[in-house]
């Protein structure tokens, strides 16, 4: 190395060490590292680092420098530094600190996922990059956990000729959670590995490299952050239990949990199999525009801003344009997965004010029944396919997060709600026949339902129409009810439908009797005037499915990146 | 009819025909209907209906009703009104306008969709629904075109005994685009129909009925929205042209041109095959929030609003949190599709304030050419499957919209940006070789390309760093180039992408040389902080993929309701 990479050197390393001031760990290597450093610095520039220099002529003062020579300069400063980082490492072809993925040549290297690491690779060599979440370091032999998507598995690094003391020492110094490259030859485990995911097979490790490091004190580790429920909540148990704001706050750490990676391929999976189906059926995809001028559904609970020189909302549904495209543009079967916007100011375990609606809206020939059948269906399809084609990921997330499969029957159960009402009643809760479930009953009425029909899902029909929104149909018969209908999973909402209007006259008249401005909503209204399809639909939250599915208690913990009232971060 | 009814029938007689006044046709048998009504109403009142009764007795006056008393009340009238509209026709039990179907009855009815009706079905009976897109009557004998989705077939009404000339008469009255359910039997054209597109077969009409009534003047006609560019271009030609706004204004009436029905799915096809060819490798889907306290990508053209006590930004692009989600929380291969935002002041054919964006973000191993092979691989499926599984779509746009279908190579060609600036010189176009293309120049070295390789799709690659955002990859060996590339198809930008910044110290850096705010942007350079993987990624816009796949001249026409400065309805 030369002075300006060796200063580098010593600066970046002098920044390491302020990061490790709260780990206990490896403090002391990486201070006597500087000193040497300090000591090559002094050996080859004639002073102490950090003095001003007496007898050594001043660098001639550069001439000022175009913007391009500055970034120029800063290319071959960065190279300098990186070249000075590998030479620390005593043996650059077995570990150290990597310099940047920059693609620099063509790939060439064979990595294999962890996931896919078994016994039928034994004997094989390759690399495998990922999280370093532990290392557990003896004098000859070191043990490391390393982590990739919701996989883990146990690394040994055994001194030998080809793994030299430095090398364990190295890789017990690196931070946890920092990205590893890892030369590997998969072997046998001698006996079950209980602390992985893939508990039959071990990695024999024979080079490391450090591709991108992390800060050595993490807001929280990830082995807490994983453990089970059962551990956790185990009489006596004394261990650290990572607080939902932490991990919310901390989001990307929290994520990186095996349980949170399989909850977020369950969300992503619930999303595929929705389409499949109702790309099987016909179903044509649509986008709803999300920035509405006037209101959206009436109003309330929008959140709104200045669009250019107009007044905007964000739609807390897709609900008038899915409606339009469906029964006044033709296109029948459609459906769309997207955000919508809800600006309630409300902290429940189950709201959210953004979450991902998966939304569909299909022409009826005679009867809602017709679109009951599909959404009956489409479940049964999400539910059957989700238990079979992701097994695996249920099967990490019970481990953590312990939960009864759903049970669901098909056809599913469609209960009255009238019929509701009087098992209520009969267990002695009150609930009144025109009004809407309140939570606790809506809970209640799960239990009752699960007792008598052993099913934890099922469809809740003929609502009053007082509670439900002015685009319902009302009931042919009696129009104290409605054509609409809620579905429930383990005694909580997770979608509400209904046939809706077709006809611009009834139309207006609900919107007047439920004090709906028609003004706000005039395109709507207008487009039911050209001829208009019946039509019904509903609309599911995704994030509420998942949650219920996997029976988790807080619908934050289904949504990547959550928002509440309080939270619009990270 | 009691006398109510025939009140009732008159008041809606008579608004039809204030409707009908544009419209020349048919107002002399709706007048007649009218006076018919009123004698009908005389004969039974025993006085004119319109004047003062002498002698019958004023009904009581009602003692003041309940909210529910009026609704039943409502819903009495409303029957009795749909009982009169029934009545009114000369059998009920053959044509007339329906009751509003509001799930009365469990389905019992046998509908197949127009696009289904060949000639296998020939001999068949069954009901048809569908918008009533035009008649032509004459005495004895009309001429029906039924639409439903993109298809379209002709229906003949011929006097028998199963269709009296009443019949025939009320089919020609309905207003076009009404929604009309018909009985028909299919019989094999004699010789093939040029004006639908089922060409060999017609349907023999023996029941028809409204289900929804159009107004009779509608803001533009069907098949001047659906006429042929060939034929609107041809010399001398007089047809009625529909601007694009007109069509925008009216979009649901729009939307039900066959091109436009098929344009739409198309769309849907595209996030289809974009999804299953990513579900197949191994990518999660992801949502990521649009809802940002700081700033999106570093706040410029961003809408801004209240959130609660606090102030936030639409997300311009999903890029911070797909990143963060890819790389740093370890989900490695993930996409996103949903709307960005844009407040771009900006009416050119290729911008929308709000679209779909179809996002990438995966982890690469040491080059971001690995990310490449992914996008090339991804869009020659794409294309492969649009041209194969949508080849009806394809072949109904082409007739109102013909254009050259894309070529395209497998692999995608990649030409380099210093490579193409050569061109463009070598061609007299000047060009800096560190500035970006202008939109010109863009379409200039389409041309060129497409004259030497024999393509209508390429990817830029090694943009000037100085151009692109801070989050890019500046080129290992000369950072006045970047690891960062954009798709073009038919000399238009759809994709913009790079290798990303995964190093927290490089982020910060390049944030600040662009007058970047760190503080913004605090929970996402955060992120870095705790080991991030080396990746690559990218953005395209659903809708300009549709538009330049299919050629058409401007992007609204790809967009559902499209969202532009001054377009914010419907």
């Amino acid at each position: 190395m030369d002075i300006p990479a060796l200063d580098a050197a010593i600066a970046a390393k002098a920044a390491e060490i302020r990061e490790l001031k709260a780990a206990k760990q490896d403090v002391k290597e990486h201070v006597a590292a500087l000193l040497n450093l300090k000591g090559q610095f002094k050996a080859l520039a004639g002073y102490d680092h950090g003095t001003t220099p007496g007898a050594p002529a001043a660098a001639p003062k550069p001439k000022q420098l175009t913007k391009k020579e500055l970034r120029l300069l800063e290319r071959q400063k960065q190279a300098e530094a990186e070249a000075a980082a590998k030479a620390t490492s005593a043996d650059p072809t077995k570990f150290g600190d990597a310099p940047l993925i920059q693609s620099r040549e063509a790939p060439t290297k064979k990595f294999v996922d962890v996931g896919d690491i078994d016994k039928a690779k034994a004997g094989e060599s390759f690399w495998v990059r990922g999280y370093l979440q532990n290392v557990r370091a003896k004098p000859k032999i070191a043990f490391l956990v390393l982590r990739q998507a919701a996989f883990t598995i146990q690394g040994v690094l055994s001194e030998s000729k080809d793994v030299p003391k430095a090398m364990i020492k190295y890789a017990d110094e690196i931070p946890r959670e920092s990205v590893v490259d890892l030369f590997v030859t998969v072997k046998v485990a001698a006996v079950e590995i209980h602390s992985t995911t893939q508990k039959d097979v071990e990695l024999e490790v024979t080079k490391v490299f450090t591709i991108s490091k992390a800060l050595t004190s993490l807001p929280m580790q990830i082995e807490d952050a994983s453990r089970s429920d059962t551990l956790l909540n185990a009489e006596g148990s004394d261990y650290v239990e990572v607080g939902l704001d932490t991990r919310l706050d901390n989001r990307v750490l929290d994520l990186r949990t095996p349980a949170n990676q399989a909850i977020m391929r369950i969300q992503s999976g619930v999303g595929q199999l929705f389409r499949e189906f109702l790309y099987s059926k016909g179903f044509v995809e649509i986008h709803t525009p999300k920035l509405l001028g006037g209101a959206s559904e009436g109003g309330a609970n929008c959140f709104s801003f200045k669009y250019f020189d107009q007044h905007a909302v964000l739609a807390q549904s897709p609900q008038l344009h899915k409606q339009m495209a469906c029964a006044c543009a033709g296109l029948e079967k459609v459906f769309e997965i997207g955000p919508v916007f809800r600006a309630e100011n409300s902290f429940t375990r189950r709201h959210l004010c953004e979450f991902t609606g998966l939304d569909l809206e299909m022409t009826i020939k005679e009867h809602y029944s017709e679109c009951l059948d599909v959404f009956s269906e489409l479940f049964i399809y999400v539910f059957d396919n989700l238990n079979s084609r992701f097994k695996r990921e249920l099967a990490i997330i019970n481990e953590q997060h312990p939960f009864e499969p759903l049970k669901y029957s098909n056809p599913t159960l469609i209960l009255k709600f009238d019929e509701a009402v009087a098992m209520l009643n009969a267990a002695g809760i009150d609930q009144d026949p025109l009004e809407d479930l309140s939570t606790p009953n809506e809970k209640a009425l799960g239990d009752l339902v699960k007792a008598k029909y052993d099913t934890d899902f099922y469809f809740l029909d003929k609502f009053p129409l007082a509670v439900r929104p002015f685009y319902t149909m009302p009931d042919p018969n009696d129009s104290r009810w409605s054509n609409s209908y809620d579905f429930m999973i383990r005694g909580q909402e997770i979608l509400s439908g209904a046939q809706r209007v077709h006809d611009p006259t009834l139309l207006v008249e609900r919107m007047n009797s439920l004090g709906v401005p028609e003004a706000d909503l005039q395109t709507y209204v207008d487009a039911f005037k050209y001829g208009a399809l019946p039509h019904a639909g509903g609309g599911v939250g995704l994030e509420r499915v998942v949650m219920l599915f996997l029976g988790l208690e807080n619908v934050r913990k289904a949504s990547m990146f959550p928002r509440d009232p309080k939270r619009l971060r990270p």
